[in-house]
Parts: structure tokens; sequence; C-alpha cells
């Protein structure tokens, strides 16, 4: 569904800091948990609140932006919940390609990923002709900005980042079903 | 202390989405207070939360992501509260330039705010070097990942960026001395 990144020099990277051999943001979670509550709770109010963007639309855009800032561990996952998510919400894996909401919602989060500024007023517009309310529009704007973080969290820290799906398989199920919360 | 944005055309920007009328983070944390507990959480966190850094060198760095980003909003206020808290320290305002550590994690923040893949073991070495730890390279990662996140919320949606000093003033010693709980 999304291009998964080629980022070979992630497979055999160090750790800058001392943390538990566990993938990602896993580690950076265990070892800190002082923000690990807030950083947690964001991400289950973006992706799992109130919204009118279904859970597996929200989880795309997340790992949209994961995929295009070439953040291995975060478009992994999110990329799994995504297709886990989009699977039981009835929708086909092709509906990011085919919904032209949510196409506009991608373009404005690619605009955000890249710098806040860029955001046009026709970008919006565009949204909003196919249906994205204001809460849509911010919930994009706030889900693109909130993976600025994540991922530069994950890499800034050169946390492992392992290539190979099934990594990523049990641990997405869980947070597909059960959220970030737990 | 800090560059100061020249970004002319945030002046008379019209929000992308019905707001009240409050600069930049307020106006969206008034309006959407679902996500505002976790973004609170999280900045007080890492800015007051537990560190080797001070809360005045921390907020110098996110002053600095700010500043770079050319967010006016953000930089403004967190500049602001960043002088606050530097002369409460007993530090003066060319702290920032003087100390080698903080020269060391701000350039860490800077490698962040561009691509979190940038930072070298040569990066974290120099830092260590000037006395930085674990948790002070984590706190800085994560500030400059966190505000890679606010400077393009408030950004992404054309909140109001007032370009006057005096409207951060009172907000901004609020913040020094009271924190983001509130």
């Amino acid at each position: 569904m999304l291009d998964m990144p080629s980022a070979a020099q992630d497979d055999e990277r160090v750790p800058h800091i001392n943390l538990p051999e566990l993938p990602g943001m896993v580690g950076l979670l265990v070892q800190y948990p002082h923000t690990a509550g807030p950083l947690n709770g964001l991400a289950d109010a973006l992706l799992r609140g109130p919204s009118p963007l279904t859970p597996g639309e929200r989880e795309t855009i997340a790992a949209y932006v994961s995929s295009r800032n070439e953040c291995t561990y975060c478009s992994g996952i999110h990329g799994a919940v995504a297709a886990h998510l989009l699977h039981q919400e009835g929708k086909t894996t092709e509906h990011p390609e085919t919904d032209p909401k949510l196409q506009a919602l991608l373009a404005i989060a690619e605009k955000v990923r890249v710098d806040g500024r860029g955001v046009s007023p026709a970008d919006i517009d565009l949204a909003r002709k196919h249906g994205a309310d204001d809460k849509a529009i911010h919930d994009t704007v706030l889900i693109a900005a909130a993976f600025s973080m994540y991922n530069r969290y994950v890499d800034g820290l050169a946390t492992l980042a392992p290539r190979e799906p099934e990594v990523y398989a049990q641990h997405a199920k869980n947070l597909a079903e059960g959220g970030y919360l737990r």
C-alpha cells in the first residue's frame, strides 16, 4: 500500500544512548517512562480518539508521513496497523489511492511534513470539497506534525530498526486492537 | 540572544480552520481540548520534569529549534520563557553562546530538526566530552523532535502569529513560573 523506505543503513546501527534491546519507540518508552506517558497519550488521542476520520485512515496518514521521512521503524509498524484497521473497516488496501478525501488530506500531510507554512488555502479548499471538515483537517495536520516528532525521536537516537515485516506483525496487531494506552 | 525569524508573511494570515482569536498554540489548545491534555503534558514533562538540563537550558533548545524553523509564535514565546528562566538561574543571556555543553547539544538539536538520521556518533561524543550524559542527550533529541511537531501544528494551520514582543511577555512569564499544566 505504502512505499517502504530503502534505508539500508538502518540495519546494523547502534543506538546513541543506552537502551534495552527493543526496536524503535519501544525501547525509548521503556527506558524513559516519564515522557512515555504523554507520548502514548498523544498517539491514542490522535489515532483512536473521537474524529471524523476512521482509525484506519488516521494510521494511513501516520504511516505515509513516516514512510516519506524514511523512518523504517515507524513506517513498518504504522503501515502494518493501517493495513489491519482498513481491513477491519471493510476497506481495501487500495483505499488510500482511490478515496479523494484521503488523497487531499495526504497532500496536506506531506506539506506539513516538509514545512507547516507550505499548506495553502487551495490545499484546504480541495479537502473541504471532498468532505473534510475542520476537525478532519485539524487531525490531519496534527498527525503529520506528531509523526514529524516520533520519526525524529526514533531516528535521532539511532534506535534499532529491523527491516523484517514479521518483527512488526504481532506488535501491530496489539496496537490495532488495543490502542496506545496499555 | 536567539535569532528572531523574519517571517513577514505571518502578520496578516487567516487560520485554515475556525479558531478563537488567540495566538499560536493558545487557540488550538482551547478549541481542541482532547489533544491539548497530552500536548501540555509532553511540554511539561520535557521542559520542567526531571533532567540534568535546567529549565532555562531546555527552553533555550526549544526556542532555538523554533527560531530555525522560523515559527514566529513558538520562537517568540519560548525565547521569552528561556530569557526569563536563564536570568532566574543566574545565567547571562550569552550563556547559550558560551557554554560548550549547550553548544554541542544545540548542534544535535539542529541535526534532529533537519532529519533525525543526521545525528552522528561524533556529535554525541562531543556532547559527552563536555559533560552531557544519556539523559541530557535524550532530552535534547526529544525537545528538538517535539518542537518539530509544535512548530508544524501552529504553522500548518496558519494560526495567528503576532510579531510584537509585548504580546508574548505576560504569557511567557506565566509559563516560566507555572509550567504547562494549568
